[in-house]
């Protein structure tokens, strides 16, 4: 095979014989353009109506090696004709979660929004890559306008952005780009020869920031946990002393991330107060909004975010509380200085060629840390171009709702009442345990297709499936 | 908003008057799902048909500003009407790249697989995340059975694996995971008190192994590029030389990053060869074959892999040469001890709970960086399934063409001509220069819509642009 290619001194290929059987395009695409129609037949019936009916389970649990059977999840040699091949299709939607069913609460996505899903079908069709104009003309267009009305959000009148495969990748950004401000020659050199540099989080905060803190060679010892308040939300005063222990031990802090919308208790860190603190100790803030970012929709509870728009870096996932579907995952950036391309770029000749005929500046790929890049654009500007009043719309999308904790002896109970939930399917919600606290469930609630109805059959159920322990 | 969680003296929500306007979900299915038939109609037509057909263009090019009116880019605060959101949709169809177009041979991916596509529908419609086998219990059965039947590819009886967002994270993954089983303290304590990390890789390798470099600490410095011979080719000679002068200067060399199939020329380095090295010097081997890989599948030519077996590690997009669609990336590992999972976890409870009532061991968000994971394994699954006698099938599309170099004088030759093509839009293909030779183009022609009457046209189109310059 290499030797087909032309070498240095500009050699034939050597077996053009190769071309000999192409004299057809290998597809055919009537029959594949039908088996996609009856594809989407069958979407349209078992996931989006049969999928969202409160009259039908949630999940129709199997055991794994029973599923596998189901499945016929075996691959082998030889190809299944187009009729077993849609069989498959509808087995896979039938033995799927509905994430999409008014009675999932299982996560911090949910809901469907139709307007998203035409963008994520369209976006799938034209299958590019978002890293030139060239490529992506239309998706370099709308990724900047999008992150402009988010920038709008925050509060910034200009500033740089890019969307992420996810929360977590958006929070290594932040970090990366923290680091390399304050030391440029990280880049080449790497971290050796400098200071320990140490993170500021909350306790509650996602466990991606030490993720990624592994990841970046920074180490998850570098990762100092700040207390938090009855609510969940960090506190300053103790934000401050483990500055200054730090700074007295020799470390270098250079980044607080804080969080708008925990995980568990979807508690809001104060912004504004964390401002001053990064301020008086010239700290990058970064704001892990993932959750919580789509209350600055809302005139009615963007309050919870003051102070966001002194923040460096807001990571936000429009595929949460948005209904975007996933995945949808902005970085948002203060900066006008072009900071993420210096310290992502890689300039290669192959794809970033200065000489083109447009401005190379629409050439979004040297942000990343990526070179294939997903569009997860499209989508969502397609839903905030379809909502009427968007400010008053998302409003009613913004509930939060935790349940009590269930404050019995046994942490048991929560893994026994999942189980018979999922085995009977009818409706998802996950539990976990906290500090001292047994198992509780996490009840999250703000997909658009959930009623007063689903919240009432909620704690009906849960008493419902707890009987006979 | 904060105020509306019980605390943890579990006080009842202060606004419970939020839930009243809920009486009924917020969604109206039928209209909804009607807007998505109609944007599926414009699939079919506009990027399906309409988009393959060689008698139409591949890109019908607008200045930026331009296409920012034609679209009507801009988000407001208001609202538009079904029809007029069809429109946009329409219109994205249209001034977006037809990257399935015979003509389009300017990335390494390109083309349309039926199957694939409408695994990607399922996808998007069913909207659920890759963690837990609870949220996506079919999906975890897939990921697991489509990266066993790619380890047996590679001649591997078992392994480890994980879908990642693009192969230049697969590279990082890979660097990662050397080093953790070098020095498992790295996670917690970073780099600091550890030697200098040295990577080899070869001059013509992709840049994202100097993108990894710097966002994992290590720096673009500690990244040594070795020699290639004239087909591109690492040649592993230089590679030991260059070995044994790093460990002679305090360095610690840990990983090998091979390369099958480069950007540019498509040349496999000799992995029989370097594999000898990396056991010699015990150092991690990986293999970038994200382009390459899929030659695995071909009996003719898997030969230019051999030795991929002896790999610690192998990244392989198959949404490159497999046609399987934007994003498909699995990083594939020979690892039986669940380095993985050691080297990534952050055992979050309220996601990976140990009480579970199914095995835990299914749940494959703690081997992941990510948390939020895109289900990138359906499409490729059900192209597979689908294909008849899937050797020789793939045999067809692994064919590789580099143009003779433009030796001309004047590099300006290829950017004229491409600006050209662009703005007729009758084909697209991109150009570069190497080393120090000018700009050439660099033809990819490996999707299965291509035919020789193609591949005549794209000589003849490039010498008619390029008349009259």
């Amino acid at each position: 095979m290499a030797n087909n290619f032309p070498s240095s001194s500009g050699t034939q290929p050597k077996e053009p014989a190769l071309l000999h059987d192409l004299n057809e395009p290998l597809i055919e695409h009537a029959e594949g353009q039908l088996f996609l129609t009856e594809t989407f037949k069958i979407i349209l019936e078992e996931v989006l109506c049969k999928g969202t009916d409160v009259k039908e389970k949630v999940c129709e649990w199997k055991e794994p090696e029973e599923l596998a059977v189901l499945l016929d999840l075996e691959l082998r040699d030889t190809g299944e004709p187009q009729g077993k091949l849609l069989k498959r299709v509808k087995d896979v939607a039938k033995y799927s979660i509905k994430t999409s069913h008014p009675r999932f609460f299982n996560q911090l996505f949910a809901g469907v929004d139709y307007h998203s899903m035409a963008g994520r079908f369209l976006t799938e069709a034209l299958n590019t890559n978002l890293y030139t104009y060239e490529i992506a003309p239309v998706f370099v267009l709308v990724e900047a306008e999008v992150l402009r009305g988010m920038h709008r959000l925050v509060g910034w009148t200009e500033g740089d952005g890019i969307f992420c495969p996810g929360g977590s990748i958006s929070n290594m950004y932040a970090m990366n780009l923290a680091r390399y401000q304050l030391f440029p020659e990280i880049k080449s050199r790497g971290l050796w020869g400098l200071p320990r540099l140490t993170i500021f989080t909350s306790a509650e905060s996602h466990y991606s920031v030490k993720k990624g803190a592994a990841l970046l060679g920074i180490g998850t010892d570098h990762v100092i946990l700040v207390k938090v308040d009855d609510g969940g939300r960090m506190i300053p005063e103790d934000l401050e002393e483990k500055i200054k222990l730090a700074k007295s031990e020799g470390s270098v802090p250079f980044l607080v991330s804080c969080t708008s919308g925990t995980t568990v208790k979807g508690a809001f860190d104060p912004l504004d107060h964390i401002a001053n603190l990064c301020e008086k100790y010239m700290l990058w803030m970064h704001v892990d909004a993932a959750w919580g970012g789509s209350v600055l929709f809302s005139s009615k509870h963007r309050h919870l975010m003051k102070g966001v728009d002194r923040a460096n870096s807001v990571a936000w996932n429009p595929h949460k509380m948005l209904v975007a579907g996933l995945q949808c995952s902005a970085l948002l950036l203060r900066d006008t200085t072009n900071l993420l391309k210096r310290c992502h770029s890689a300039s290669a000749t192959y794809l970033f060629q200065q000489d083109k005929f447009y401005d190379v500046n629409l050439d979004t790929g040297d942000k990343s840390v990526q070179c294939s890049r997903k569009v997860d654009c499209l989508k969502l500007w397609l839903m905030w171009k379809a909502v009427e009043n968007i400010s008053s719309t998302l409003e009613r999308y913004i509930i939060f709702f935790i349940s009590k904790y269930y404050q019995e002896q046994l942490s048991k109970v929560a893994p026994l009442i999942k189980e018979r939930m999922m085995k009977e399917g009818t409706m998802m919600v996950g539990y976990q345990p906290q500090e001292n606290r047994v198992n509780f469930f996490r009840v999250v609630a703000f997909s658009p297709l959930i009623s007063q109805k689903d919240m009432d059959f909620f704690l009906n159920e849960i008493e419902r499936l707890g009987k006979n322990m």
